[in-house]
């Protein structure tokens, strides 16, 4: 597709690449547009009719789109922000740099400009970011009839028209009617009659993450959004609901590998920014890290006598560290999907202490067999005089390692909620340096004490 | 609001309680009646009115579900089964036991029950797996009227009702017609004339994650689904959809913290399940780092020579985990999320390495800072004779082991994907058990060249 497309550019076959565009969808084509070289890029997206053309912008990323912007003349650039939705105005406005910004915000008039200013005021992280202000309004004494009326005159410019909200003179929420309950009922019914008072709702101040988990909750396609006074101010779809999902999957997924998040693709960021995004954590762990090897100094007499003890390190280490990780993980994910408060952290507690302790006896069981059949009985490759002991060390740190680093990866992620962390943070990469320390100091304790002593 | 109608309960206050539910979302009744005592549920569950009783059964756990319909008379399962859509049915159907499901079964009609066997044979991850059969087909010779008149005729019982299916004798699918088309044209207008052919459609044994993502980036509600010779048999709608991509995202995590996934929450799953699902990667990681201890077992005599190198095994070894984990976690969820595919393999290689080289000089630079700045100079904390050597090579191994960590960590889930595996599983503690090896041959390789020749 996309080399067709360029062979027609090169061909400047325009009525061609007309038609083909014509026939595609806007997400398809700002995918194309992307990709093409930038002197072209203006040249094609002229080619699009002015509807589709707006919603191919919004579907692009920012650098295309101030690529674009900074080709249109202003009655072209009036001419696409015309067919914006308001949330998607705001979103292309909040990502430009302040001189393509104020040139955006120059071509709109005055009552557009200070909504706009008005949305982009609301913190990054709310349900006000992410609403916009498009929306059906009803009055409650109106007739059905009249409601669709309503719909024909100002609907083709709304993002969703299914849901209407009913409103009061200061625009209170007093009810929402679906146009299914429209076409159900007479055309003289009145809306009041007919309207669901029991309305979910959210507020502008409200974490956008909490209002995409309502979505997916009550599975609602669009959720009314109320000021401070709960007067109606806008409407959060569905779409951009998915969006917040995503991201929030995204940022938790960066946080529990140690990165710090960022909201561009990967493509997108450059590399002086991943880098920025991964250099704190690798500092403060490697630094971490330092007291572990403390741990091995302190023991290093000790250890130059059993020199065979350090050869279990890594698989010590190793191991503490996926257990940790297992159950931190899964604690973490359970916090973000609503499953784990800090009310049951006694009841997860139970749970990792009896699931440990099975995988602490499978693992140290395989060691031991592995250490007493194959190694001492079969193979006899350990030094004569310190064969059983040092078996023992290794089977009882690895038993008791795994249940601890079970019971700390499972309660930090719950009780740095609680103190109003964010728990990703305490996800693979912090709980194995914590848990690399302890399984270190247990086991050098089990073998100060069976083989030392 | 749980305590008050666990009072309400005991004083058997049934009206009061009805009244207290009428007002509720039926996913918050869902809620409540998966926490209260076993005995009182089908008592609740009864007080509730026909239509949100089926609604709230839909949003309970499965194991509330079984619970009710063990406790339902023939009579008032059919009344539940009635309401529901056929997607939810066949979700219940899936996970009740044999003797339940074949109970839910005999109070369907034959026809019914066709069509549920079929549903239920759709591979797992399949888009027929999440598709429902309720949808409107309208025909293209039909008014915009008779279009109104089916909706109103056949509305009630659809999941969603404002995108239309145009389909022809033989059902295939020849374009779309939204409520919104219906309402902004005449009533006497034909829905050939006013349809839109260029639809996007999903393939029954299309993969659901991949279907999900054409919700995400089309912005779609609803996704008509098409049998092998493109007959129209179902929709997906977005509800559907979001659960989908929740899931998703959970299992990348769960894989990437080396656990099997499943598809329950945290406390529906049993000890032993979770135990099930987190051995068999903690027991091949633990084998796996044996190989690493062997390392050291090598290098063993030239380390009681040097037991200075020991203290820097876990910060190596950690940092050069953390390094290979912030890459090949990075890489999964852009392969996820559609942002990097086989052929970028080069252009991403080229990233991470200008990223390493940031990284590893930062590091090494802190490093080379504390131990001879701090150590050497101002403290003195080295054996005399073999300090800036040991200096040297503990510089040199960070720098080498970041870079090569984050080549691996950023190139094998991409070979991952390409060999037919799911690049998930190539997440952090893979990676970490690689890259220990690999850190660990790179020090003792600079340790013998620098300290030993």
């Amino acid at each position: 597709m996309e080399n067709e497309i360029s062979e027609l550019l090169t061909q400047k076959k325009y009525s061609k690449l007309r038609e083909i565009l014509s026939d595609m969808n806007p997400a398809d084509i700002a995918q194309i547009l992307e990709e093409i070289p930038q002197k072209e890029l203006p040249v094609v997206f002229r080619l699009l009719p002015k509807e589709p053309a707006a919603e191919v912008f919004v579907e692009m990323d920012s650098d295309t789109q101030q690529l674009l912007i900074e080709a249109f003349s202003d009655a072209e650039l009036r001419e696409v922000l015309d067919e914006l939705f308001m949330d998607d105005t705001v979103d292309i406005i909040d990502e430009m740099p302040a001189t393509v910004a104020k040139r955006i915000l120059k071509q709109t008039d005055a009552a557009t400009r200070r909504l706009i200013n008005k949305l982009l005021a609301y913190p990054d992280d709310s349900a006000g970011s992410i609403m916009t202000t498009e929306y059906i309004d009803l009055k409650k004494d109106m007739t059905v009839d009249e409601a669709f009326d309503r719909i024909r005159s100002v609907g083709i410019d709304t993002e969703t028209i299914y849901t209407c909200y009913v409103i009061d003179r200061s625009r209170h929420l007093l009810g929402i009617v679906t146009v299914k309950d429209l076409l159900l009922n007479e055309k003289s019914e009145i809306i009041a009659n007919i309207m669901d008072e029991n309305v979910i709702f959210a507020n502008t101040l409200d974490d956008k993450e909490e209002v995409a988990g309502q979505f997916e909750k009550y599975d609602l396609m669009i959720l009314p959004v109320v000021d401070t006074e709960n007067r109606l101010v806008g409407v959060v779809t569905v779409d951009d609901a998915i969006d917040v999902i995503q991201e929030e999957a995204t940022e938790d997924i960066e946080k529990m590998a140690a990165i710090l998040p960022s909201d561009r693709s990967y493509f997108k960021t450059s590399v002086f920014n991943t880098f920025r995004a991964r250099i704190p954590w690798l500092m403060l762990l490697m630094i971490s890290a330092t007291f572990t090897g403390a741990i091995i100094s302190n023991f290093e007499s000790k250890l130059t006598i059993f020199p065979a003890l350090m050869a279990f390190i890594p698989m010590l280490m190793d191991t503490s560290g996926n257990s940790g990780s297992q159950a931190s993980v899964t604690v973490i994910r359970a916090i973000s999907l609503g499953d784990i408060e800090f009310k049951d952290i006694f009841r997860v507690l139970w749970k990792e202490i009896r699931v440990a302790f099975l995988c602490s006896i499978s693992l140290a069981a395989v060691n031991f067999i592995k250490l007493f059949v194959l190694d001492y009985l079969i193979l006899n490759t350990f030094d004569p005089g310190k064969q059983i002991p040092e078996i023992l060390v290794v089977c009882l740190t690895l038993f008791l390692t795994v249940v601890v680093s079970k019971i700390v990866g499972s309660t930090l992620p719950i009780l740095a909620k609680k103190l109003g962390f964010d728990p990703a943070v305490m996800a693979s990469p912090f709980i194995t340096t914590v848990v690399d320390a302890i399984s270190l100091m247990i086991y050098f304790g089990f073998a100060s004490f069976i083989l030392i002593s």
